[in-house]
């Protein structure tokens, strides 16, 4: 029956990835792969309360069909915060409650994109924003990281040479998967591009509040003054990712026909759910437990980053970040790393990692890859990166690599 | 900025029924057009002590990101129930959660159609399988429902005359918008021919628990000896559709791509939801709580028709549907519904329904409309359709219709 699917499944194979996935969640392995929050954290009471009082306040009217753009109180709260967090200055009407972030990746993707169009992600990125652009089977242009965010010059000649782009999709905060920030300038700088090129950026954002140290940037839509900045967070990271709870930013002109398609793929996100979460944020503060989450993460950070200072050889490097959930470590030219942990690093040492091919939309860069610290403890984490470092040390001198070079 | 979107977007223009919908939820007028169901029937209390019992039960595990597929207790209930209320016999591994059936029509349209592909749909068919199918654009074959479901010789000749086409979208349990019921015979052969021209069925079910007369069928799918049947249900109507789940039944061979699609759209569906509805599953009775709802939905149905027997003139005719939300209405030929409800129903009646053209892909018929009687009250329920049947009696014996012919 496969003669009947679409074009869009049949290219996209992702079954490498879910390998990797599936045997990193044995136990008996140290997984550092998945983007997990940790379980512990979860506000499982003030949680649990917030159901009670939603369901008691509203009664039968809440297990009713309600809006597709999501419930408006709760988008008057993320107003408020839009403002007081991300310095965007934007009306509940401008907001949507989406699925998760996924899903507002999604919609911004079908809004866009016909088949073959052209967009600019970063290399490496997020690779579930992949995940779903991949089903619009867009054209990609791929602009490297830097340790303040996209290359900006790299950028520019993209958009000169290929002036059909719609989209560019970036993660300035604590970015996915090398944990780096976007500066200040760069912010500004992409806006400008985007209006000088008549481009679309898509903002996505889900780790601005866990920063561990510094101070938080304006988002990118704050310095928007053409209205071409779409941005995107969720309640996952900083209360719970089984909410299924994300929003979006965007000014009328897109945000109407967004909830044309919002309401096209699954009518509109569940209304108990979100007044939940509005009567969570209404009785507790949110930033409290935000505060006390980013203080565990800080641990488990430094707890990573100190191991990997003792025990990774100094041809490895990686990045430091400043908050988020991951890490990104570069190997030596030649070693690829799906290979190395396929081969070794799961079977043997049982530490597990997502390597970066999965995560460049060229799927040309093999030698690093992503570690997450925030779903472990500092115990575990330290012995993980303990037994990676020494399968690292032991790789990186051997002259005949036990991994074949790519 | 319109230059940036999607073909796919350009070319959906609902502004016509978002009007109509805006002012049907007017509190002055009698809305007969929502397809909602009753809130004074949601099992609030019910629901409430299932959302405490799940997180209860699972503390903090629950708040985590869970599997793509969905709650597998909650899946288990459903092959159960597959069984015992379907007649069809599937394992749980064959069972996805989704956002309400809306999202099953989106993830399998997403499965199946490149830009152009050939499709089937009933003529009239639910309005926003067809907003989902659109954002694909398809190529549509329409083929007309009559009184025991789909006309399956021109069915027949449809995909005869087009072997191209993938897909058959179908309600065959009280039909969204006509009521109507497919036959067994029907079911049986149009599984064959599904075998026969190499096609896949959508079988839509929202309503199949919803009887109220005559004996409840086998699904579709129960006919189904190739794996070509998708069945798709939900707790939309049965429970509450603020929780936003469906159900989605397909073999292993298509399953497959459709947990990655899902993946790539939300992630997962929302695991607090799944869960408490585990529970409320596990405690409660809910074929007992669908008898309570079809006993009253009975008393509305019983009442509309007995109204319109009585106030509608003989030159309309009107299905009598045995289970569901829907009475379908056709008017003499040549009066348009949309027109006559935005210029004289709305307006001076203070009545809406859906009129006939967004309910067909061709957009061509207009003399007819659906009418919900599931979210009123019976009194209500009468006072509209006398309100509506004066208008019509005095718009079908008008020599010169008071609205325009088209």
């Amino acid at each position: 029956m496969n003669n009947l699917l679409a074009k869009r499944v049949l290219s996209n194979d992702t079954s490498d990835l879910n390998e990797i996935f599936k045997n990193s969640a044995n136990p008996a392995n140290i997984s550092f792969a998945g983007g997990f929050p940790d379980s512990q954290l979860f506000p499982a009471e003030g949680l649990q309360q917030a159901y009670q009082n939603a369901i008691q306040t509203d009664g039968q009217s809440i297990f009713q069909y309600a809006s597709t753009q999501g419930l408006p109180a709760l988008r008057e709260k993320l107003a408020q915060r839009m403002a007081s967090h991300a310095d965007v200055a934007v009306s509940a009407n401008n907001i949507m409650l989406t699925q998760g972030g996924q899903q507002a990746i999604d919609l911004v993707a079908k809004l866009l994109l016909n088949h073959g169009d052209a967009m600019v992600v970063e290399g490496p990125t997020y690779m579930g924003a992949l995940a779903a652009f991949d089903t619009y089977e867009p054209t990609y242009y791929e602009v490297p990281v830097e340790d303040d965010g996209m290359n900006l010059r790299m950028l520019r000649k993209t958009l000169q040479a290929h002036p059909e782009i719609k989209l560019i999709y970036t993660i300035p905060d604590f970015h996915n998967p090398t944990g780096t920030t976007m500066s200040i300038r760069k912010r500004k700088a992409l806006v400008a591009l985007a209006n000088q090129y008549n481009v679309i950026v898509l903002e996505d954002s889900p780790y601005r509040d866990l920063r561990y140290s510094g101070v938080t940037l304006p988002a990118i839509k704050h310095f928007d003054t053409e209205g071409r900045v779409i941005f995107i967070s969720s309640f996952s990271k900083i209360l719970s990712p089984a909410l299924r709870t994300g929003w979006l930013v965007a000014d009328d002109q897109l945000m109407t026909p967004l909830c044309g398609l919002k309401s096209a793929i699954d009518v509109q996100s569940p209304n108990v759910t979100l007044a939940a979460i509005d009567q969570y944020l209404a009785h507790h503060n949110i930033d409290q437990h935000i505060a006390t989450i980013n203080a565990a993460y800080r641990v488990k950070r430094d707890a990573m980053l100190t191991a990997m200072d003792q025990y990774f050889p100094a041809t490895v490097s990686y990045t430091r970040p400043a908050g988020g959930f991951f890490i990104w470590v570069t190997l030596p030219a030649g070693i690829d790393a799906q290979q190395l942990l396929t081969d070794v690093v799961l079977p043997q040492d049982h530490v597990a990692y997502v390597p970066a091919n999965c995560q460049f939309a060229s799927r040309q860069v093999k030698n690093a890859f992503r570690l997450n610290f925030t779903s472990l403890d500092p115990a575990t984490i330290t012995t993980g990166i303990a037994r990676l470092g020494k399968r690292l040390t032991a790789i990186c001198s051997t002259p005949k690599p036990a991994v074949q070079l790519s």
